[in-house]
């Protein structure tokens, strides 16, 4: 096990009918910025039961935030902050927003000349303007975490951000806010979860064994959940797993004292960002062909996902680990999620080849649990998963 | 799964030569108490570890609180804080010098006239002085929860307390600390925390899988490393799991959502407190008669454990079941464990009424997940424990 510091502050509020909550977890007398998305909590209630709960506070309201935070909407939500002296930030919505509102929590205090800095230049947040956040859509975690991915649209840029100071104060988990996602973006959320756990899990035997077991847990759990959920988001038991699990997938817990490899993470914002691909769905498209192609490195651990997770027995660690790669693929095409990137777009030739200079112009540092996948790889990796 | 509210501030420093952070993490210019047990950490090195990390720090001394923390020795101890106006108090040691850091948290900045009354009448604590501790033997969860224990001998009592204003600062858990432990006390440890995790999981199904899962991971875990561990707790790997095990066997995590029991911690402190037993030895006394007690309350869940824990394929729910009570009582008697009242006491005789007599003195509540156990149902327990 590697020497690891873990701490996450950040208050979980869980449960039915929870919303109404936030007026007693936002600081008195606080004026309050609320932030969402395109709209969709005006049509499911739950606007309606934030602004109840917010009765009696000052709030000024940002709608807009779109998939993929853009840097640039962004910018005119932190004029109006520092404009209105904002003391406080409500996130209503998915990952997208809550990265939004981390970036603006960090954008609002930083000293700087030009936000976009704080991500261009890894800047770390250690304080930031206070938010908590009501959750929409379970999928990135980003709920109980201090990092962000923001996008730059004029530049094709999708970039992460982070640090201790970026923890929301709070956050408001109802299952039942299920109920209303539609079924595209339940899965992307399962899937998201699950590929967030294999990145921190399919690296290398370390002997992290309750690390490992935990890792293990969220997937065996977001697998058994997965039909309930798509068959019906208002089966409230299946979608309380789904949320908790999502959360879990990556509030830190799992991936302390272990080796972290993220690479599909690494290339797939590079195919969002040239294609416009959800998020969940470049990870689908990469996860296969990763693992494939670095084979020979994880297939001990792909074999103890294959046991333990997928109840394969039969074989020995080859014939294991290969099959384990395929129930991965097979779950995410339960889904209705494909793997082939040339599902998603027909401009696919070439993208190897642009991933591969856009990596190597960006100072490369390798990537993986051992920091060296070379841009080389990386074009190898994204051709397999044309 | 119920709902429920999470919040764990804590920062952990876990693994190799960590105990040197202290150094950082305590404010600047601080007075600081540095509180021990009996010594041992003199013998071990621990202390000079601590010490030169204090370097720097205006530090007085209060060791010599014993396993159990009694009241009157904490009063001394909460005397010179007063007097010498501490500002940050630093647990070096297990769970017993931890919990009396926490008592001692809250007495601090406690407005009434006796402090007993915070255990007495169940006071929480929203603030308390605040405290880091170095963890020296794995076994509570005590530095990464906020509740304590706190023994009185003149009156034979054992109370808990607890409070959002006594979770420790930080907690460094460096796994070389337990190379020094007697085996008792190792197995002591493992025992405790796989009863806690018993405690919050040995009830009845409720859909909350990722808890299940979780909770069977600890104690997948622990059953995995004590034979290591017992073996050589120079084992690093080993000794990284158990003490990982043990901190998130208590911190609050697997306990949300779900119902919990706690008659066997409830009837375990009365044993401790007639006789002296080492704590985790009263847990694994009443454990198995307790799930033999409560057997058709239990048997669903005893059986999911014994499947997915012990690998218990044969057989219908109560035989699994009942062979999986039989794993736990085996399992603690592979750490030289014995489970038996009378092998720990002569005196055994006229403990179930004596126990029963205090619980009914004490406004009773019932017991357990239902709250339904009464006195008398604690005396037949005891009774099939000697």
């Amino acid at each position: 096990m590697l020497n690891f510091e873990f701490q996450n502050p950040t208050k979980i509020i869980f449960g039915r009918d929870q919303i109404s909550k936030i007026a007693t977890e936002i600081p008195q007398g606080a004026k309050v910025m609320m932030l969402y998305g395109g709209g969709s909590i005006k049509a499911n209630g739950i606007y309606e039961q934030v602004t109840k709960a917010l009765e009696g506070f000052e709030v000024v309201e940002f709608g807009g935030i779109p998939a993929n935070p853009e840097y640039d909407i962004l910018l005119e939500a932190l004029r109006i902050i520092k404009a209105e002296k904002i003391d406080f930030m409500l996130a209503v919505g998915g990952g997208s927003v809550i990265d939004g509102v981390k970036f603006l929590s960090a954008a609002a205090l930083f000293e700087g000349a030009e936000p976009w800095d704080i991500l261009k230049n890894s800047i770390r947040t250690f304080r930031g303007l206070p938010f908590g956040t009501v959750l929409t859509i379970p999928a990135t975690g980003s709920e109980m975490n201090s990092g962000a991915v923001i996008t730059r649209k004029t530049t094709q840029e999708k970039l992460s951000m982070g640090g201790p100071g970026l923890f929301p104060i709070f956050s408001i988990i109802d299952p039942q806010v299920i109920t209303s996602i539609p079924k595209r973006q339940l899965a992307n959320g399962i899937t998201d979860a699950f590929t967030h756990v294999l990145e921190q899990y399919m690296t290398y035997p370390t002997q992290a064994f309750l690390q490992d077991r935990f890792a293990e847990s969220i997937m065996q759990t977001l697998i058994e959940i997965a039909p309930r959920v798509m068959d019906n988001p208002a089966d409230y038991e299946a979608a309380a797993n789904f949320m908790w699990s999502c959360t879990m997938a990556l509030n830190g817990l799992i991936q302390k004292g272990v080796p972290t490899d993220w690479s599909v993470h690494a290339i797939g914002h590079e195919l969002t960002a040239l294609f416009g691909i959800d998020h969940a769905r470049t990870l689908a498209v990469i996860v296969p062909s990763h693992y494939r192609f670095n084979f020979d490195a994880k297939k001990e651990k792909l074999a103890q996902y294959g046991k333990r997770v997928w109840g394969l027995a039969e074989g020995d660690t080859d014939a294991v680990a290969k099959a384990a790669i395929e129930k991965t693929e097979a779950f995410f095409h339960s889904l209705e999620i494909d793997t082939a990137l040339s599902a998603y777009t027909d401009q696919f030739e070439g993208t190897a080849e642009k991933i591969e200079q856009r990596f190597q112009e960006r100072g490369w540092l390798g990537l993986g649990e051992h920091k060296k996948l070379a841009p080389a790889d990386v074009a190898k990796i994204v051709t397999m998963s044309y």
